[in-house]
């Protein structure tokens, strides 16, 4: 490593999920959790959560090989098993409605956990059994 | 699914990936990438990105199981095998200095793509096979 200081990040761009059927994926991600899809391929979806994130639904098994990008370059391979993680953020005022929602839309909450500084969780999962978490502020030291 | 418009989401606020050595991620993700890093335990490490972005480092096989929060509640178990994807956000005046950063370090870099909309990406690999990507803005809509 270097001792010199790393340049800088200026936040987290992409997240990553993996999932065996894109339209049922949809039918979670776009019209229970309301995010705007962007990009709609067989091999992948995007959705335009806020300014510069973006979640990133691959269909499983279509992104292992290494592609060629429409303007020359090489998108390296990638792929993953299994249920994983991650957290959308929401604010307290929000969160209330979210638990109707989620009922309404026939989402199953596994768990409410309230943090040591006082955020609060809501988790579930989605169809291929990723687990989501939407939390309030109060989770971590930067939020 | 319900008719009525989602609540609001203010932003991805967790993004997880899985490692077999939380050691060897963190001289990748601390001292390479220089994240800040704020939980160090058996289970995970977590990273301070940006305020309301944390990278969530997970031991794979750690994990599996739900646990009991400190506060009472479950965290539902999660897992996953295979080298994943996300990226980082960087501005187009820092991308050299990555490229130099990476070198230095000694992290290969396995391809620089240019996109359409002219952002540019850098791919390279961590320590577990996870495929990281810095990107510069004019790669999605929202970036």
């Amino acid at each position: 490593m270097s001792e010199a200081a790393s340049p800088p990040i200026d936040g987290i761009l992409e997240t990553a999920i993996y999932v065996d059927d894109l339209a049922r994926a949809h039918a979670f991600y776009g019209d229970v959790l309301g995010l705007e899809r962007v990009l709609d391929t067989p091999r992948m979806m995007t959705y335009d959560v806020v300014p510069a994130q973006v979640l990133l639904v691959f269909c499983r098994g279509m992104t292992r090989e290494d592609m060629e990008a429409s303007t020359g370059g090489v998108i390296p391979g990638h792929h993953s098993d299994g249920p994983a993680h991650f957290a959308f953020a929401i604010s307290v005022g929000a969160y209330d409605a979210w638990v109707a929602r989620l009922k309404t839309a026939g989402v199953a909450i596994r768990s409410e956990v309230v943090w040591p500084a006082g955020g609060k969780s809501i988790y579930f999962d989605d169809p291929d059994g990723n687990v989501v978490e939407l939390a309030t502020p109060g989770l971590w030291p930067n939020y």
